[in-house]
């Protein structure tokens, strides 16, 4: 059935350098704008869903520009306040074959979104017209103002009966020295009001500091995710564990955890386009799966499936139908369509 | 020795997404005009021969467009006759990996080519003046004035002594519901007059109606195409049998039947970077050999090493010389020729 | 106040050469999505109003970014149908200095909108939701089925009390041979329907077949104006005169009849980067005008300054702020804004 | 009457930097192929005349890409020779306002046509074939070589009865030190061949050496151009006089003499798009006016309007068809065309 | 005679959205790097004159990207600090006719200039190996810790008797809400420290607070400027006066105050394809003069030649040599070069 | 240590079709300058030493965007003269898969660096001012002048002290028929000057003539160059031996001999994205090892992964930082690094 689901997250302008140059070779940049709650809801809305943002973007030519993309998205802007001076930025350098792609930050501290002021946001209005909220872990890495709008939006949409979905998106880079410690009572604040949550055993050893002997990522998987959905009362717990080849495929791997059983898609192998923003695709086909009712078997398998196609598609946020991914899930490579 | 080559066919306008975006992303095409006829021809001249396209394009900016191009290509373009309002189009969205690429047609139908009137084309003085003339199933797909034209035509270069070749190319969505029963009675038309085709088991079991007993592709093949042969009275049979691998390189392997005698290329395994129009570049190879008095071996071998190269080349049309293709047959993968 | 306003039209696509090669020397071409209903309704949400576009699209790529296109200028798309099989495109080549453009179509009378079966469109649960509804001579010139669909929406409209807004916008080149005595019952249709039109003196002479012995373009407007705001009983009527000066500027008058008063604009004089679309933008000065309840020297001023600053904005759409205009409207050529 | 027009000159290869940066801010080029041969024939090629191209280009791929350019262009390319290693080429920075547009050449001594050994050409069987002959001042300036080829060919067309055009094109940059002295017995040489010259007052001075005690332009040309018509036996005599405004507009006129009798056309004032190839656009319409026996009024004024309009159409090749020519002659400054 | 001269300023990414599209229309950027003091430098090294940069940038890919477009134009790097994260960069949409052009910023005070340490430079070094120091009130706008570094650096140059060269370069936006009573003090720091100002009749009323019955602001200027000068005891006072015509078109006059003479340049008329950066171009025109001890009338003839000359390049960065310079303040307008 | 290196070699400009498209397909080029020097030089100040070119440009616009280029890179244009006309170029059609990429050049022999005349250039102060000089075995193909240069500078630099650099690079197409023939005294010239050089066991045997009963490379080389070694006195010869896959992939493996001892790096295998300029990487690693006195292990391994990343960078030239390379030598394959 079709929900209606709010995003809270910032919106980052994405400048790519095109092709295979480095910045200082270079001499033109592609843009576009992204986000996790962006990328979730692009998706979800190309699965028959409604999307609302909830964000802050300045009253600007590039606040105009990023709510234009957003919009293109299929993406309602109605929960998008105006404000603040600067959007987030990320520069991106195509890496080919052994050589990495490079991703530089301008600085995001000073950005709307992180800026809205405490009042910015009407989330008691926005939680009763809605079913479902996302949340991400990278917005609870910013400070302790947008902590604070992320956990007064998630209570107020479990107190309207809405569901919480909680991606851990533990990034190192942000939470600087001993980031663990300093992000895991965030995390856990999250982990209380969360329905659904995106995280693997990495996160529950690191951030959550779970011990296990285990030594295989599926071992340690199967033994600790009960333990956290248990722990943080946890309908659904899903994630991928993702191998790179020599000949730079990758491989991708969806699990989820429900009613204490363990469902594994199978191992995907592909080529891949754009690598940035294929974790939010599995995450958008978990909660399309769980909305829908389908089988774990169904759900894990789609959202696989989902998150290998985004690896086929230029830029960070999804862009398949429901159709391209059960087609995929189904058919052998085929010639060209005509 | 060089040969004066007809081929009938519509010219479209391929409007080709770059790179990787798709249609609701990107924001320019690039543009080319191809079509069966012209991708032999531009084949065939790259080989030595002269090839006359008769077709039919607007006298507007479009129709400028499209015979400059096809100039380009070293086509004769006197032989095309100007009026009607309209070019064929189609669009292009490349695939990547396991993301298939999709083509999107406009309305063919009123197209100035599908629109000729019955007197559009002097087929006696045509037929005077060339050796072989070239004929593609998609065109028999079009229309009954379309096909009345095929037809008049294929039978006045019999008349006149000259070669017909017809490329069955069936093509599902073009014949529509009881495809097969509708192709069925033009195909067999074409047939009856032509000298080569290009065709194989599939389009013997499906359009023509034949029965067998085997399941593998090329005992089906060798056990129905003599009987095509005999029944139509066709000199030579050849086509290609394709398979994609999961690497997303491509296996093509090449058979001719002449004098009841099958005739196999080697398999050959490579990347492909525009899949469209290679087939032409396999039938006008045949062509070449047939025209060149090849012997079997040789020519099936060219046809197939034409087919590859032109997976390597950008556009649906041919560019590779007939020297380009001895080399790739007759050497190891190089370095850089500098 | 902020309107409810829908458009009825038919969404086409632009494919342009870019800068000023023609298409028999470029290879690309950058596309957009217009008309005359797109471009209004871009124009009025930038001004504040919502805007529904009443089309229909095919279910296919093209379709997909014709909407993804139409929702990034944020036009609501709830009341566009999918259905049928092509977009109508046009092709633009620039012209430069005394070379003019060039446009040349694609055959429109195939396009989803204009082969809409009578059932499409909910017009009663439309015009329940709206408060004024726009109408373009250019989709009356199309068939009986869009005509009919076109006076059935106004009827609607009129009957819910809702306004309905009529640009002529007569093309010689749609309505063909005796087109003024073909267009004539037609736009007599909807001139009996409308509140606000868009015409000129040479509508009232040449479609309507009014007589005047002035000379002067302003002597026939003044006497014929008030004429037709009598015999179609017309609230506003609204439109502009042209001229191009040797150096390529354009100066462009608004005016406006209303209550049997003429109200002039000031003759504006400018550098013109893209003369599709302008038309457009005038008319959504006017309805943004007679929305807000300006004076008529302030709405007629408003409506050909916002049509002066279209012809200054790449592609046809409108896509300046109503503070944009006001500044325009006040302001001396300014230097960089920095 | 159709005719059937060689002209014997060099294909340069022009790479321009798109925009307005310099070579040494950009990172691409433009690339086309031209000269004043090819711009002649496919100014004429557009006016329905048969043009073929008698130069000479490598075997290998820059070669390839020239003839694929000069067929694209309507130009026949069976008299063009094969052999030798380079091609010239010249770099284009366009200017902008008062910041001049700069060429750069390569070394145009080494290319395949400067290199031209003595049996390339058969120019018996050229001049059998044809009606008109075009020579340009350009190439008399490369080597001796060079020169042999071209009054060779002029006098052989003379003997078979064929016109011959001359176009002085003295550039003095290519002649050098004392570059009047040098080209005098060269350009004479043509000169005494020619039926049809191209020339201003300024080369009877400069390189023919006559006297003049006239100071205005107009006055200079009346006084000696009959000089020089009756001196070296010419049936026409045409060219242009070129003024630059301070708005960067440019003034051109044409003039003519033939039977002793001044014809001038009217000041043509326009805005410049591509500077380079505008003269051949002028002598292509006065081959023109000759070969269809326009009135000389008619002659000067289509080879005007032809040199304008090919200011504004993007490369050095003039693309305008006879009916563009007609209308611009005709028409006042319009609206875009749709 | 050729002189070392540094200049202290921020380098700022420029990313301008190509042709004359929106950020909201847009999906490409050109990005280059300048600021004052890389436009001066530029302009100066073209001149034959040794620039050294005293900056700091980050130590990743932006940064690289930074120091390579610097020293592409000539200027020597060994003075720019590496540090900090982040480097300014505005957007710049293209205005068109009566459209104006927009910047917009991004947050410049996290720049790793604008959060240099105190001891990030070694003054005392840079200012015994330069001839002279060029300075902007730009970055005196932007904290105290850059307006300690530029006062200590200017005071050290002064002390180790080099010349101090300040252009004033009030920016509203910059300072803010009194803006000009923030302004004050600082600018009247640098020019205590300055041998040369840029400067004009409105800094000495807004900033300095100075008074004038005068009203034209040629009387303006010659009143204010020589109490200026005599005030702080400044050797050279110059600028320009601009004015923009209707036709797009700008006029620049320049003036030079020394030793109580005023000297004015010729009013020049130009058509401008990028106006920011061309103050810069005239400054260096002036501290050309100075150095090479031109004649006033010279240099301030030079300095808005080459302020005009930059108006015609891409980018804000003057691109032009000395012989350009002198060649358009000579010639009259020509025809292309070649 | 950082040294201070000069690189003698000529600067060729590289007009690449961009994407797969042929020359006579295409209509764009992107253009960048390289060379041997070029290259070793650009490598080297990544690694933090100080590269100064020894070379000749023209004083046109061409040259000027060379010097820019080379400046772009880090090299020192101080040794750089000016003077001649022309620089080489060639262009570049990039293959795919089976279809090989193909390199054509313009004549060579008329540029710049291949006229300078004898006293172009001071080599005793550049000499005197260096540690390291590098020539590579093209520039001893160009001609009698060149081949003076080289041999006096390489002398020169004995003279002083210092670091001769030789890298054999034969190219069979420069040296013609008999190429070996004539090239070997020229490289034994070299290679009596040489303290590291560049080659393989293919040198040793057709340039040197040297007879081997080895059959495999590896027995040949190790047989070869400690003879080579000793009869020219050479302190180190390195080089890498390639090899193609049938997927496309590379495998390289270095060599280097030192003190009659063998060091092997390991064989890696990779994509390549640009095959140009490799070589150059290569050896600049093992200047970079030298330089450093890195042990002969971590010396080929560094220089072996300097040319592998050199494939995966965009153009001719290598872009890789030391500490670019030291994380491929040691890290597994990685995600994005953000």
């Amino acid at each position: 059935m079709a929900k209606r689901i709010a995003a809270f997250g910032e919106v980052m302008m994405r400048l790519q350098v095109p092709g295979y140059e480095l910045l200082s070779q270079a001499s033109t940049l592609n843009y576009s704008f992204s986000g996790t709650g962006v990328n979730v809801l692009s998706a979800l809305a190309r699965f028959g869903h409604t999307g609302y943002l909830v964000s802050r973007l300045p009253a600007n030519p590039l606040g105009e520009a990023a709510i234009s993309y957003i919009r293109k998205l299929g993406i309602a802007e109605k929960h998008i306040a105006r404000g603040g001076n600067y959007v987030g930025m990320y520069f991106l350098e195509n890496g080919f074959g052994v050589r990495p792609s490079r991703v530089t930050y301008t600085n995001r501290q000073e950005s709307s979104f992180n800026t809205a002021p405490e009042e910015t946001y009407d989330f008691e209005t926005i939680a009763k017209n809605i079913d479902i909220a996302h949340f991400c872990g990278i917005a609870l890495a910013m400070n302790d103002s947008v902590r604070s709008h992320m956990t007064r939006f998630a209570r107020t949409v479990k107190e309207q009966g809405g569901t919480v979905v909680f991606d851990c998106n533990y990034r190192p880079s942000l939470w600087g020295d001993n980031g663990y410690e300093k992000a895991k009572p965030h995390i856990e604040d999250m982990l209380h009001l969360a329905d659904i949550v995106m995280m693997n055993e990495k996160d529950a050893i690191h951030v959550l500091g779970m011990k296990t002997e285990k030594e295989t990522r599926h071992e340690q998987l199967t033994e600790l995710l009960p333990a956290v959905a248990q722990r943080y009362n946890i309908r659904v717990i899903a994630g991928t564990h993702r191998s790179i080849n020599g000949d730079n495929t990758h491989v991708l791997q969806g699990f989820m955890l429900k009613q204490n059983i363990f469902t594994l898609s199978k191992s995907l192998t592909f080529s891949v386009y754009d690598r940035i923003g294929a974790g939010d695709a599995f995450a958008s086909g978990i909660v399309h799966g769980e909305s829908e009712q389908f089988s774990p078997e169904k759900t894990v398998g789609f959202a696989v499936a989902a998150g290998m196609l985004a690896h086929t598609v230029v830029g960070d946020t999804p862009m398949s139908s429901e159709s391209d991914i059960v087609r995929i899930m189904t058919e052998a490579l085929g010639d060209v369509e005509r």
